[in-house]
């Protein structure tokens, strides 16, 4: 059971190693006559490149992407779309070192046992956090999809190192301010403290972990699958598919395990003929089904687990305790880069769950 | 996409209604050779039997499992393992008078959209937590075959309403004091206070929400698989098909992105020639795979959404804003119920893992 | 790999054994609001139903459907459609003999060593022609599906033993006489003799094979899924499903391959606005897709397996060569039994690629 | 439903067009530690290239595989194998003049339905014979690990325009014949005639059928699953994804509709404590699982639909009659190319299978 596809109707399979050749991905499932603009892919792509702020890895790529088939005079033709990604600045030398050496916090230990070692342990092999510039480039398309039937997703940080938002923002204001800081975040004021917080913990040697809250707006009601293809079970899935995600919650998420019944109830009533809930607890989502209202998912990342502080660890050829010391380009916190991630995430997911229920409009 | 299977190695099927003739599943892909036991599955199934304190629903089933394929001579075969509940104990009045009143907090709304009106509303059809039944029954045979490999799941309470346990309890508390108390706390002085809570709610109409925590001991690592079946991933995907979860964790959860990495990351050690972790932030799993620790994952279940407090609605016929009093026989909490719910929801996952990652041993 | 499910979009699961408690089907992915008319299964199911004449098995099986789940007030749901079937006219005795004795031609062999010997050996347990019984009724409801597309799915016997049809009947023909004569023959004439030819068959404990053509009528173009998903391809696989299957060919079949292209490609025309084909060698698909002209398959079934004639074996637990005489209850043929099953199997096809691609109605 | 993978255990995915930027196909499910040769696959590529003898097309393709993801110094690594090979011969011109235009025995009229005529029609674009190129790729490393459990698949042609085989070849004859003639013929002479057909068909601009069948030797008994992932049901389904195939048979096929009981069955026998069969008209599968005989499959290729001779269609924009006179480069018959496509596949679907059976050993 080794899978690298995503869904059911709208499948993603990503492909590459950190420092292969390439990453890449084929998106299978995407109806024909979508129009896919210059600059479409690599604007999402953009989002999420290593190196615009200090908050993040010094790793230069530019991200070029390349589309090698499923367009066809600048529309989805219904094939496979694949797209490829070089890897160009890669430096794997850090890597020899600990090659046997399983970094505390990465995945290297048990994909060693998985892999009978024969991984390609450079930069983590494909448990990179580079294997989410493909979900990205996929994203750009779902979100086409998605803005053909009005739906609108947004990503932004809400938590960093347990600096949270000062209130809750309002769409327009998340809308507005997320991409006017290096954190994504709605409150500028809160987001230079949040940056101050992550400088702080690079400085040391350290790193530092953030929640990112993602909202569908318009998603229509009736969308999903009982019992076991919820549209929350698999949003859920795809976001712990992102390295790092050790946490994921809709609406009032754990907090509703505190309240009571009539507390946490979203009541409904009519507004202009639409049916509404005065609260959304649910996170508009309820026995796997959208029910119209926004759908509200956070996701809690753990700090990434390159640091530069001594460690323990195991060396696994010679079975003994030793110390590590990582070198290395890492970034300190995964803020701003895993906001698109995130985005892309859910928009592939809620395509996925669109065209099975038959709501994804002809696109022609 | 209905899809009401789970799993790719271990597959498991649901179906029936709430008030329908019967719930049952079909599992597929048991290897063949398991003894399953005289009362091996009624046992699981009398944990989550209703009607056995004041704090669950007075409806009363004897949950008799009628075991109607994949068994011979004692043994499984191989072959699809089809079992099936008649539900008894039912009374649909109720539901007549809201046919076209959704009840917030449940699925009545979004049902309704995706059915196209031609659902059954019977005591929530499909939708119900007696759907439960039959991955509980499921549940037992996976249990079954993760103790041949020496594999144990164990879930416990660890919150009711806000009230919580003092202390971080051992797994031998866990074993020795969950089924002392209905709440299944190892914590039996808290555990009175929590019973207390969800009494209190309970008079009032009320509804009180909980968390439970599942721990899988003795997986070994390696099991799962990037990027896309990751085990943590389809744990969550499986826990959200249980209704009213709304946030699932794994090890330091939501509290990990408050850490700094220093502090999170789980660093080595080996014991009597095993690799360890000092610490469990990562709930047993990295990068999607098991890492040999304690697979250590928590579900907040929201108040159970039927209240006896009038609520507001709309009907959906007559299109205009109603008020809603519900009757019927529910449950204030969904503790003690959902305990051996979220033990058979994890187990399943985990067996489906173990086989596609060929760690499930020959039963024979 | 043990999978007895078939399809993406309907799913259908097979459960139990020939001389189990019962055996019985999941479809899943039907659309809500089909009407289910009272005896619309059974009609289906008594097309299969053994002991109608004497070239069939004694075995005496009333075939009584018991609906168990996902309709409701006469129409589906959309939730999964449990059928199930008892089993009631079972004689296990002639198979203690036999246990360890493979039957030729039989899944004995093989279905041991894959179950380890675990299986259940009564009357081929899931090896049996019974399995398809369940189909038959999935089949009843794909049928209804299909029906209100204008969809007509039909099958008859072309060759039982070489003796094949004078000439290719029409579909009125076929209409009118394949339910005349018990070989389900559009050729009446012909119909006797391979009655003949399968009582004489029958007559010296042997028996026969026989050629069942299938016929999709009204198919618009376009559905199937090209590369791997063909609308052949999955039309192939469900067909090798039913026992016995050894050949199936689609058009002008094996033929084609004596054919130059020039004779061999239909040629396109328009008829009253509507594009046809001169002939219809492709069996009505090009590329994996339906063209909008007939569906036209054929399926090849060996002689069934169970002759009273003495054959040489292996004793599986001794390991040595034994001789074997069956006793028991056989078909000598496998019309007119299978008739229906190939119609049923077609169909359930059918419906999970028009619903993968959107084509088929809302049935509301 | 697009879709382009095939396999549960080992999953290949297809993309490209036939006059994009190049065509390709990830490989996913592959176990860690496989050696790949340098040449491995190019060998395999080798054998499927145009270009090498009259009776192929002309067009002139090095198909230079670049693997780019998936191997790590010279060995898998358990992670998706992703292979590209770029299109250079390329020559669209032809196609702009038939756009409209559905060739008669192609996909065209289908696939522009299906597409809404957004298709990339260059070519064929996917429904092109040049899809096959990466089934081969793949095909490569499904030998390679096939290798290991001392599996041979032997592809050879049996019949050319109906000139056929005149005795039954060895196995060894068919090892040491087949690549002595370019129509892969275990019979050389035969071959010669053969040979002369298909250049007369090409002669008069005319097209000829093949019939290929496929050997599989030393597949343990027990691999494959009832009911509905039958080893043969798959088998065939991925033979039908190769373009042109319109029947498929295993064993005595549909000639075995023709024998009765006592002739068809396959009596077994121990040879040095080996169980086999006397005769092999199952072609090594029963009941849906190989039953230890080599596996023997036979397909039917149509003659391959694109003619120099003048043919009706529909121009589907002016929707009127028009005649079509096909210009390009194209292959009078599918032989020798389509030889080593029906390896690959029928490797792919073996490995699928017996990983799914836990029946590849482990490589390392």
């Amino acid at each position: 059971m080794s899978d690298n596809t995503f869904g059911k109707n709208l499948k993603i399979t990503v492909f590459g190693e950190s420092h292969g050749t390439l990453v890449g991905m084929v998106l299978d499932g995407c109806p024909a006559g979508l129009a896919v603009e210059e600059g479409m892919v690599e604007r999402e792509l953009d989002k999420r490149r290593p190196g615009l702020d200090e908050i993040s890895s010094s790793r230069r790529e530019a991200d070029t992407v390349e589309v090698v088939s499923g367009l066809f005079q600048g529309r989805t033709t219904g094939a496979p779309i694949c797209m490829i990604i070089r890897n160009r600045d890669v430096d794997s030398t850090p890597y020899e070192a600990i090659r046997n050496k399983p970094r505390p916090g990465h995945a290297d230990y048990p994909a060693y046992v998985k892999s009978g070692g024969y991984r390609d342990y450079r930069g983590g092999g494909r448990f990179s956090g580079r294997m989410t510039a493909p979900i990205v480039a996929a994203g750009a398309i779902a979100k086409g999809l998605l803005s053909l039937s009005g739906i609108e997703v947004i990503a932004h940080t809400i938590e960093v190192g347990g600096i949270s938002l000062k209130k809750l923002p309002t769409i327009d204001e998340i809308r507005r301010e997320r991409y006017s800081n290096p954190i994504r975040c709605a409150d500028p004021s809160q987001a230079v403290k949040m940056r101050d917080a992550i400088l702080q913990a690079k400085n040391v040697g350290d790193s530092i972990g953030v929640v990112i809250e993602c909202i569908a707006l318009n998603v229509p009601p009736g969308i999903g699958s009982p019992i076991f293809d919820n549209l929350d079970g698999d949003i859920a899935k795809i976001l712990f598919s992102i390295p790092a995600v050790k946490g994921v919650e809709f609406g009032a998420g754990f907090q509703a395990s505190r309240l009571r019944g009539s507390e946490n109830n979203d009541q409904y009533f009519l507004e202009e003929g639409v049916i509404k809930t005065k609260t959304n607890n649910s996170g508009g989502i309820l026995g796997g089904l959208s029910n119209g209202m926004p759908i509200v998912v956070r996701a809690a990342f753990k700090p990434t687990p390159s640091i530069a502080l001594p460690q323990r660890t195991v060396d696994l050829k010679e079975m003994k305790d030793v110390s590590l010391t990582l070198s290395g380009r890492h970034d300190p916190c995964i803020v701003p880069r895993a906001v698109p991630v995130v985005e892309a995430a859910v928009s592939i997911c809620l395509v996925d769950h669109m065209i099975g229920s038959g709501a994804i409009p002809e696109v022609l």
